[in-house]
């Protein structure tokens, strides 16, 4: 026995003395995590997800657990978020579920759909119509815990540079769009082209492409997007994307039942808090666009193409679930409550501002 | 010198020696608390709210910080919290702020307005728009601190018995609808009563009232309205009612700072998350409504109708702010931000709902 040893003996008969239990002075022991985001550093809300998740956690725990988050810009790897906290390197992860269709298609629906459900609806879905089980069958596959991870609210269909009345209008344009909804654009005629953020303005003011999709008015205000392309038309594929938490499961299983809680608790909170911040977000960056380029003008796909649109998303959608027994049961789910939730929806928020906008 | 402080003492000294602070043994404390709510032990969702936020905070401080919470069956005060809570017979309550109007006029909007903000906008203008300082601003003359403590969403304006084509339909009309938006239609002719909820029904089914407002779907279920009123009319009066959280101010104050820390995120969490528990539980409820008594009708107050409510909320909201400075500055920041969002809100939600009901 060397003194050491002897010295903790000691202080845990002390503190027990005085009523401190050794679970207790357990607890003390400091938790150092890493997150890592697919994010920049400056890239609000979507960051900020991560950050006051982390600022939380560090309060909430006294310090007990301190999660560094890694931005993009660090770790090179901005879609190697999944495969990073699969194998430990990081102890967390925030992105977004539909960025890793390619390796495992059904994670791909906890992101949104095209003519899916809002973000109430879907949080809904999450924690009261089976979401959050689906979820877990999905992810646990991958020894990976995973969590909402804030919502963007509905985001618009995007910036054009001429108006579209019809299918025809649509067949031949070059737009920069991601994604399952990019291959719904892509079966309707368009060519459909990924271009690095930091090129897109230029792309859209020379007329290398026509038109693009970037989130809503709070993100696209700081590319400029409303400076060369007078037409900004409402959304339909993405109603309501969800960011997402993963946590690597063998590094949650070895903290304390009580930072587990603190830890899921910030997460929830955090992806809350970034809708709502989002939100202002849009409607204060909004009514700067409008006023000062009143040009610009909000619009709507017409029936027509509104149509085609839900037409080619449901042929892509029969074809995708075949030989995918998870993903058609995912995608029944949400459909089948987005069925029922939607007339709520319709009811309540819908009806009342169809008479006050 | 006594022999408990010299143990004491001693303790300190062998804590510190093993790196423990005297700080970290300080915070072993237990803190009990009590919470007082407006509502009974099995008003879900409302009950769930102060119910689930102490679970979070007992899991999140290792049992360092419990929360009783007492229904209004155990302290038998409902509307009497704010003071219960001022006084500091009760640490924390839950209720909704515009029940204190009587007492401080200026605690009303903080719950809803009619013809007011949607949920998400409301939680907008709470942690973006200036929303939190002017409930601080409020409570603080009160030696209280207060939260959001979950919304309902947009009510259903109510059950009538028949149905309303005009302003002369209302007239006459006994109605049980409570606080301002019965204010405004007793304005419009209609006798407005306050009746026990246990009565309601049978007040309903009997023609001793013609019409009722509740809450909606989730929560109007149980009472069993559908039975005996069949056009169920939308709303217009409490657009995104939310629920309140009071925490006396130097009981706070003694909190160390990791606990004031859960507190705060748990009371915030279970905010939102009431929000969306309602959310489901009404449009599950609207379902099984629908199909079981399918002669029920949907209706929205026709054009008249509604210009009318608008017409005389106006009024009242004019006489309402005279000499009442604070007041006139929380609704003059509450319409000038729904007057910002609400354009997101149409841009966003609500025109992507109009192709997609």
């Amino acid at each position: 026995m060397n003194m050491l040893f002897k010295a903790t003996k000691f202080v845990v008969a002390a503190a027990l003395l005085a009523g401190l239990s050794t679970a207790s002075m357990a607890k003390e022991r400091v938790y150092k995590w890493k997150l890592a985001t697919t994010w920049g550093p400056t890239l609000s809300p979507f960051i900020d997800a991560p950050t006051n998740m982390a600022k939380m956690v560090e309060e909430m725990s006294n310090g007990r657990l301190v999660i560094e988050v890694d931005a993009s810009n660090k770790h090179k790897s901005a879609f190697g978020i999944l495969d990073m906290v699969k194998g430990g390197q990081y102890d967390m992860g925030h992105s977004a579920s539909y960025y890793w269709k390619g390796k495992d298609i059904n994670t791909m629906p906890f992101s949104t759909m095209p003519f899916g459900m809002t973000t109430a609806e879907q949080y809904a879905w999450f924690y009261h119509g089976g979401g959050m089980a689906l979820m877990e069958k999905t992810y646990s596959k991958h020894g990976i815990l995973s969590f909402p991870g804030g919502s963007t609210g509905n985001q618009m269909g995007g910036w054009f540079r001429k108006e579209i009345n019809s299918v025809e209008d649509l067949k031949g344009l070059k737009m920069r769009i991601p994604g399952f909804a990019g291959e719904v654009m892509a079966k309707l005629g368009l060519t459909v082209t990924n271009i690095a953020p930091g090129e897109l303005y230029t792309s859209l003011e020379r007329g290398t492409i026509d038109a693009l999709e970037w989130v809503g008015p709070g993100m696209d205000i700081n590319m400029g997007f409303h400076k060369v392309a007078p037409y900004y038309y409402t959304g339909w594929h993405e109603p309501g994307l969800d960011l997402h938490f993963m946590v690597n499961e063998r590094a949650f299983k070895k903290l304390p039942k009580d930072l587990q809680e603190i830890l899921i608790t910030a997460m929830r909170v955090s992806a809350y808090d970034m809708y709502i911040q989002n939100y202002h977000m849009s409607a204060d960056a909004w009514s700067k666009i409008a006023s000062e380029y009143p040009n610009i003008k909000i619009k709507t796909f017409p029936k027509e193409v509104m149509d085609a649109l839900k037409q080619t998303n449901k042929e892509l959608r029969a074809e995708m679930v075949k030989d995918q027994p998870l993903l058609k049961e995912i995608l029944d789910s949400q459909e089948a409550y987005q069925k029922k939730v939607r007339k709520w929806t319709e009811m309540s928020d819908y009806l009342y501002l169809k008479d006050n906008l």
